[in-house]
Formats: C-alpha cells, sequence, structure tokens
C-alpha cells in the first residue's frame, strides 16, 4: 500500500513566469516557439501568458500577439493569467483557444499584500468578492482558492499553518458568498520559504479543516528547497503542481532581483518518474525545450538537468 | 520520538572540489582566503586541498603552497584528499596543520573503475589492500571506506544496492586482511542519480547487512535532486555529510563539464536548521563565503541560498 499519487498533473507555467521577469524584450515569436515547443512534451496544462497591467510587467504587452499566433495541440489545455475584470475579458477574448477558469486569490500574509497589492488583507477580501461574483457573471467557473505567500514572507517573516487556514476560510466565505464552487486549493510558496516538514504541516492542517479538498502546489526554488518539498508532497498524495521549464521566472515583486525561479518542470518530472509515477510528458524532450529556454532568454537558467541530461539517455549509452 | 539526529556534521569540500574543475587557475592567495573564510563559519572539517596528480588536476598544483600559506583555526579539522602514495606522502608532510586518516576507496560500478581509474573492480580491490597496508605503515588510521558511483553511473547505468553492500563487503575484506578498522561508511552520489527512494533503499540495504555502521553521504546535485536526497536520508538519521560552500565543483572525470557540483553547504544547513537539527554554523555567515567563492571563481555559482538571502535574515528585517 502507498499514499503515492499514480499520476501526477503538472501546471506548466514557464512561458508566464518565465517571461514576465526577462528584462529584455523576448520577441513574440520566440514566445510562441516555447509554447509550441512544450505542446510537444506530453504537458496538458501551459499557462501561456499573463493578462496583466502591461505597464507593470512590461514583457506581457504582447499577450494577446502570442495567444492568436500560437498553434494549440489537441488535448493540451491552454491558460492566461489574470487577476482582475480587465484582465479577465482580454482572457475571455480568446475563449476556446484558452480555458478560462476563475479563482479567489487571497495572500496569508498582510504584509506582502499591503506591499504587493497596496491594500489590507480586509480590503482584499472585499476585492475578491466583487471579482468573484464578475467572473461568475461572465460564466466563468471559480473553482480554485489560491493562497500566496503560504509559507513565509519577506516582508512579514513565518507564515504558520493557521494563518494558511484562516485563509483558506475567508476564501471559503467569498465562494458561499457569491455561489462559487470551489474544487482545489492552490497554496504557493511565493518568496521561496518551505521546508519539508512546512510543507507537511500546512498540508496537514488544511486536510484537518477539509479533508476532500484537493490541493495543488506552487514552489518556487529561492533557496533550493523546492524539489525536497515537492518530494514531500507526493509522499502525501498532492498530485498537482505549478512548475516551469528550465525553471524560468522568479517573483519580481518579491524584492529579490536575483532569486531563481519554480520549481524546474524537467526535475519535477524526473522524480516522478524515478518514484514510478506517472506524469504524461516525454522527459528527453522536455529537456531539450529547458534548452531553448534558456537559448531564448539568453542566460544560464536554474535547471541543473537541462545541463546534465535525463537518466534514461545514460541508460540507453550505457546498455 | 524521533529519528532525526540532533547535530548534522558537515564536511566542508568547497576548497577541493571546487578548484579541482574551474578551468582557469585560482590565484593561490584566494584559495587561502576562501579557506580562511569558511574557517570562520562553524564549520569544523574542512577538506582543503588535493594531493592528486598535479598533471591531472593542475588546478592543485599549488597544493603544498595553499596548505602552507593559510592560518588555522583551532577546533577545525583541515584534511587534504589523496588516493595513493605519493600522495599521502605528501599530505603526511603536513602532518599536525592536516589530520590525516586513510580509507579504502572502491567504486560500485565496474563501468566508473574502468574509465576513471583505468583498472577493473578486482585490479583496484588488489591495489587497495596494497594501499591500505601503506597508509597503516605510514601509522594512518584506515578507518573509512568510501564507495564512488554508489546510486547510478553515466558509463555503466543503475547501480543496485545489492551492488553497493557487495562493494562494501570487498571493502570489509580488505579491512580484515590489511587490519584496518573501519568507523564509517561513506557513499558517494558521484554522477548525480540518486532520487530519495534509491537513498532510502541503499540505507536500508546497508544497515541490514551492518546495523552499527554510521553511514556518511557524498552527494552531488547534478540533476537538482541533492536537498531532497539529504532530506530523506536525515529523516533516516544520517548525520554526516560532504557538501561544498555555493555548490562549488562538480566531477570533471564524470563526462558532463557543464554539470552542477555537489550538495550546497548552505542550503544543507538552512534545511537542518529548519528542522531544528543543529549544525554548528553560521548561516549568513557561510552565505557571505559563498557569495566570496562566487567572485574568486568569477561566474554564477549553482547555490540558490546565496542569491536570496537566508530566511533569519528575512526573519530579523519583518520583526
Amino acid at each position: 500500500m502507498s499514499d503515492l499519487p499514480k499520476f501526477v498533473e503538472i501546471h506548466e507555467e514557464g512561458p508566464r513566469e518565465g517571461f514576465q521577469i526577462e528584462p529584455g524584450p523576448i520577441p513574440t515569436a520566440n514566445k510562441i516557439k516555447l509554447i509550441e515547443a512544450l505542446s510537444d512534451t506530453g504537458l496538458h496544462h501551459i499557462q501561456a501568458c499573463s493578462f496583466v497591467n502591461t505597464r507593470l510587467v512590461p514583457g506581457w504587452a504582447d499577450a494577446e500577439a502570442v495567444i492568436e499566433g500560437f498553434k494549440p495541440r489537441a488535448g493540451v489545455t491552454y491558460t492566461g493569467l489574470f487577476f482582475n475584470g480587465n484582465g479577465l475579458d482580454r482572457a475571455l477574448a480568446f475563449r476556446g483557444k484558452l480555458t478560462v477558469t476563475g479563482a479567489i486569490s487571497l495572500t496569508a500574509s498582510e504584509g506582502f499584500t499591503q506591499k504587493n497589492l497596496h491594500r489590507t488583507h480586509q480590503e482584499n477580501v472585499e476585492a475578491m468578492k466583487k471579482h468573484s461574483a464578475f467572473q461568475l457573471s461572465k460564466g466563468v467557473p471559480v473553482n480554485r482558492i489560491g493562497v500566496m505567500a503560504a509559507f513565509g514572507c519577506n516582508y512579514q517573516g513565518d507564515i504558520t499553518p493557521a494563518d494558511v487556514v484562516r485563509t483558506l476560510r475567508d476564501g471559503m466565505a467569498i465562494a458561499e458568498e457569491t455561489g462559487a464552487k470551489i474544487e482545489i486549493f492552490s497554496l504557493a510558496d511565493t518568496m521561496g520559504w518551505a521546508i519539508p516538514p512546512r510543507i507537511e504541516r500546512t498540508i496537514g492542517a488544511v486536510r484537518e479543516k477539509w479533508p476532500d479538498m484537493p490541493i495543488a502546489l506552487h514552489l518556487h526554488d529561492t533557496r533550493g528547497m523546492a524539489v525536497a518539498n515537492a518530494h514531500s508532497a507526493i509522499k502525501l498524495g498532492i498530485a498537482q503542481f505549478d512548475s516551469t521549464v528550465g525553471g524560468l521566472g522568479g517573483c519580481p515583486f518579491a524584492g529579490q532581483p536575483k532569486a531563481a525561479g519554480n520549481i524546474c518542470t524537467e526535475e519535477l518530472v524526473l522524480l516522478c518518474e524515478e518514484m514510478g509515477i506517472e506524469t504524461g510528458v516525454d522527459l528527453d524532450n522536455l529537456i531539450e525545450v529547458g534548452r531553448l529556454a534558456e537559448e531564448i532568454v539568453g542566460h544560464q537558467l536554474p535547471s541543473e538537468l537541462i545541463h546534465a541530461g535525463s537518466l534514461d539517455a545514460f541508460r540507453r549509452k550505457a546498455a
């Protein structure tokens, strides 16, 4: 008997996370090239762009051109990130090509909420009520509560499991009030504070209150702990992760300009494969896409695996 | 009740591993600077140089000058790596300043032994008998069996726990024949094949045969798994690790020129600290030394933590 999931679902966010933080303008054609290359790896979910304020995130000023330009692959779900009504409208213009689902997005850290959103948590709760109702009014299902800074915060310090539970409770109250049916919680280690025991305690506390709610993790590798955190979570049966090819990304708003990005998709896939868990992804193919991503951004990416090569590649050579 | 060790002993190998692989000549003065800076972090064991063939490892042609030059700190054990009689003699010239202990060094992969040592495993066993006897004849205690490629090999593929047990059995036979008293096994993931479940299975198999023998791990982060592997091992009570500040290093003989180095000392320290395990190391001080190491080698090191900063530094700012 094992608590291990049979399949881990990976939501690839490399294009969105990666190109939002790169200083130089990445040509639209290269963004499209990366999205199409990712589509051929066996990944089922790709977050292809960000519909955020282009003044704040100039790297995504060409979101529309990218979404118009790429050729979708059957069986792959493409999404775009949005946080407000304007972003939602931009995403809905591509409904069909993009899958548009809504979320209630909160932050477990009052300090980060103020620094990042220039609101108090309570003001953010009010804003999210309106945003949830707005999404539903557009026919967009709101099925996810996202909690940023769920494991710690550069501006506030440690975040406790109780803080996360309280934040989720606020989210569930918003859902109830607006008629949203929540199907998953997503906990983000936005600034890289998670450590395996904290992952275990937080998942435990959330499950104690909501035993049947699936939990997804959005991990950053800011302090090199992301793979260890994913491993601990997988052992607890967590079966959905956001990640970025090559480890693209980093949070531009967390005050750590040189900090590493998200957990690398290819390292997550390797971990799963070697644990006997399926992801649907062809790892050698994905590693090639990681190298393409490195070429596109023009500097070395944090992924170790794209530089070392997969174990299977060496197994084949050795056989 | 917990299987967690109260204290994890870290053997810092940054100077030795790091400077053996860097292409440019690192000035002797900078090597000394790094060793002295590491001495002030609370680390108790520092491998300061390599007494190997200077034709094969030109980066350590100045081993004698480095050992002569650095000012040792009381309470810190300094060592130099050696593999043969010539290397041992060079180390013994500094006995007192250097702690000289011997080892029986084998490889679990026949393929790697041939590629790296140009011998068969059986020839290596014979060579190690002579080397063990030679070390003992010089009054050097031989208390460790090291197993390279203990989790997999780029030239041979997977290495099973049974392969490791068989290699250790060969080592124990050498020890018995030569009168060496073995006090620890050291398992090296020389080419980055380890994954947490493989760590667990291998440790389990070794303990089944030698229940009371302490095991140390020498982990490489070639595929981004090192911290996850260390975490799994710590949970099994493993309490001694080799590591390198900044993640310096990489194996120059493993056919992966761009591959990452060893597990980063500072990420290992962070993991231990956050698990409530002592290491004796001042993490913020060590992070500064990691930044110094990056300055010395002149390129970005794989450590994420030296770029992000410790959690405690942010906790203090937030308080």
